[in-house]
């Protein structure tokens, strides 16, 4: 219906990036503003302002930005000539913005230049998130705030719902909420958002999306990579934090949510929070009946072995932390009530892979002999976005046996549209303020508020998380938990 | 779920073909003989028996078979050795079927003779069909029936409700109904029989499939070529006799049934009869409000200019035959009540095409933008049988316009299963006893009921059928007939 990609150009803006030297702003911020700077929606009269402690002046940081566009936009998109208009837009101011010190009157200076005193103007906090608060309050006391300012928040909002809180109290203190961007990349994802399409756009899926049609729902988001040299970080956080809080119980109200009044950013949030706020809650009483969390012990991955997590920690710290978690969710409303859903994520997985799965019930037995089972919708985030729809049909020959065919729609097809990573649209999302694909504060709230007591569960439980052996998909307590139920995690149905 | 292509061999029997010389048997009846022996399934001590007027011997007919089988049968199909033991099967007699000289003696004495006289026996009638009657007489008193004994009738049964009931007492006053089988070839293509797997094996179809969810549909059979020297028996039919009255209609009550209680002969067939009883009669007095008579008259095919039907028949005479149907047909139940099945045929279209076209409704509009059409179910019949499923999706790119995209799921796919033409299944159904997929006397019977007041309305009005250039998809008319309800024929759409 609609074949323009919305490429229109923005008008002209000022990205200030805290963390500019960090992991993030390499491999996704800059490349997103250079591909889009290379597709003509960023004006050249824009500017792209790094900040972070190491002394660097201008070019020197440009080298570095220059490096990482090397490294992480594909070779065809890269042209010498657009690298270097770009690269011509990005500035490097030195300063650490937890701290009221460094060169903020250079970086003030640079923002109030000119005609450039009312443009747009985001912040994007590509930091330790317990900086947040400082970040925001230097900000707005070293009078860098504008009309149009916004600022960007990447996960983790606190590490749960008392400095959830936090973090949204010290930057709500500087910014209204309106203006604060809290970035899930998962919800920059062309396959999640066209959930909702696919959803409300078709009738037929439209009547089928309940408890009298869908079994269960299934989220998987896996990766066969292990700690990749994030021990601390990841052994303070652990995948329920580090995945299930944030990426997948977004995916969940995407997945779950009623048909919103509109597809404005306030209509949408509103219906993804009564999700959330609808999941029934779990506690220390019913855990171990609805939670699996589990860490790799030694195994494969890639034909390789590898080692075991604990051995991958620095200095080989024993450590409780889970690298895999699957747990049951429930939504206690009209739609749902009765119907699992089964989240699970986990670090030394067999594929690297996301996907939701939604199992529909059996249909009408009896006519074709054999019961058969429900058909599944597949909608495969990543890799190779696309959506199966199962049909049953006619095993061709004599007989009236059926074949379950896949009607398959690829999204990403290649002379579709060129592969869009899920940070470009929302980073340019924060500069049109359009804040549909953000998380709003009350949402990130109510996930943590459901997320919370499992942690605090865990940290009671002595036993620690269940092992599996790396290339494995969990440990065996994550099979019992559908066990029980009479269902299977869809590898093992297809096995 | 089966995987069996349900090529078993079946019993050795004797198939008696009268009109043994004729094109359909040339065509059709020994080809598909013959593909089913070289996959196995003919035990080689059956016989095929022609007869006809023709005085030829064995050898002579066996040598016409040949022949028949190089133009019929695919080069890679065809294996001498194969070819030479098959046509040992086949035998000849020389006499007409409908009198009571010939060789009938020649022919008895083949039957009966050594341990043949009590296998299975299918008299298969490809002859003029008001030759029915007579050949069921003399087969009976010639003392040609045995304890299994099956007689095939092809089409047309009769030229109205009158005639029909004629052909069906005289052979009727000789075999049992349940030895009868009336063919439709229609009902032997994977396609068709494949709606009801899909409709009744697909919850998300099953659910779909009532007034609620269905606008219209659409049957389209379309042929790009003209009399092919059928002036003769053509101009005597026409379209609404010679594609409508059975394959379209057969098409309908498969579309429209309710679900059956079990796939057997019967069951199946009293759904299929009580949608035809469910018919809203037309008359003389609805009928150019729901019909569209048309006939060709000069234009193209295949980019080559070609004559006028008229031009066409023998001695040019003036015909009022419509060589083009479109009718609006309307069921009268609780499933179906106010949702147009427009059924349409015609020779000199411009593409061979076979297709049932479900239109459903729109879906709730609103939050997408735009009102957009609902979108379209296409079962393609021939060529190349398909479904194709479209889905609405996300638009990729910033936006939420949407795309429509198609699921398709072609059923004769390069690997799935050899090609198979729809007489084959159907000739071995008779053998095997199986009459699901053959016409029951009572729907016979209906779909004339309904069929013939159309006829008597035509005789009565001196108009006769609007005119239409060949290689377009027939008169205004046809297009009128949907323009009254706001709908349009599927080519217009898409155009």
């Amino acid at each position: 219906m609609n074949s323009s990609t919305s490429l229109e150009p923005v008008d002209s803006f000022d990205y200030v990036i805290f963390g500019a030297t960090g992991d993030l702003t390499m491999r996704k911020l800059l490349p997103a503003l250079y591909r889009r700077f290379a597709e003509g929606q960023v004006p050249a009269d824009s500017r792209i302002v790094g900040t972070a402690r190491s002394p660097l002046d201008d070019e020197g940081y440009r080298e570095r930005a220059r490096q990482a566009l090397h490294e992480h936009v594909r070779a065809d998109e890269l042209i010498d000539a657009t690298v270097n208009r770009f690269l011509r837009m990005v500035h490097y101011v030195s300063l650490n913005g937890a701290e009221s010190t460094g060169n903020w009157e250079g970086l003030k200076s640079l923002l109030v230049s000119n005609a450039a005193a009312d443009r747009v103007r985001v912040f994007y906090l590509a930091t330790a998130p317990d900086l947040y608060g400082d970040i925001a309050r230097n900000v707005a006391e070293k009078g860098l705030r504008s009309e149009s300012s916004r600022i960007v928040l990447e996960k983790p909002i606190g590490t749960d719902l008392e400095t959830a809180r936090k973090v949204n109290e010290g930057v709500g203190r500087y910014f209204p909420e309106g203006s604060i961007f809290r970035i899930d990349h998962y919800l920059g994802k062309e396959a999640v958002q066209n959930i909702i399409a696919l959803r409300f756009a078709n009738p037929m899926l439209e009547r089928m999306w309940d408890r009298d049609s869908i079994e269960y729902v299934q989220i998987t988001a896996a990766e066969t990579v292990g700690l990749e040299g994030r021990g601390g970080y990841y052994d303070g956080s652990g995948a329920l934090r580090d995945m299930i809080q944030n990426h997948l119980l977004q995916v969940l109200t995407v997945v779950a949510m009623e048909r919103p009044v509109s597809l404005d950013a306030d209509a949408l949030r509103d219906e993804k929070v009564r999700v959330l706020k609808s999941l029934k809650p779990l506690d220390r009483d019913n855990l171990r009946a609805n939670v699996a969390r589990g860490q790799y012990v030694q195994g494969t991955a890639g034909g390789k072995p590898v080692p075991a997590y604990r051995e991958e920690l620095p200095g080989e710290t024993p450590s409780n932390t889970e690298t895999f978690v699957a747990l049951k969710a429930e939504i206690d409303n009209a739609r749902w009530r009765g119907v699992p859903f089964y989240l699970r994520s986990g670090k030394r997985m067999p594929e690297k892979l996301t996907e939701v799965v939604v199992q529909f019930r059996a249909g009408e037995p009896g006519l074709f002999g054999e019961a058969r089972p429900g058909s599944r919708l597949v909608i495969r985030v990543q890799p190779n976005e696309s959506v199966t729809l199962p049909l049953f049909v006619k095993h061709p020959g004599d007989s009236f046996g059926l074949d379950e065919v896949d009607a398959l729609s690829r999204l990403g097809e290649p002379g579709r549209i060129r592969y869009r990573d899920s940070y470009e649209g929302l980073m340019l999302d924060a500069v049109k303020g359009s804040p549909a694909l953000f998380v709003r504060k009350d949402e990130t709230e109510a996930a943590w508020q459901w997320v919370t007591p499992i942690l605090e569960g865990w940290r009671e439980d002595e036993n620690g998380p269940d092992t599996y052996e790396a290339g494995t998909w969990g440990p065996d307590s994550a099979r019992e938990l559908l066990r029980q139920a009479g269902h299977q995690w869809v590898e093992d149905i297809a096995a």
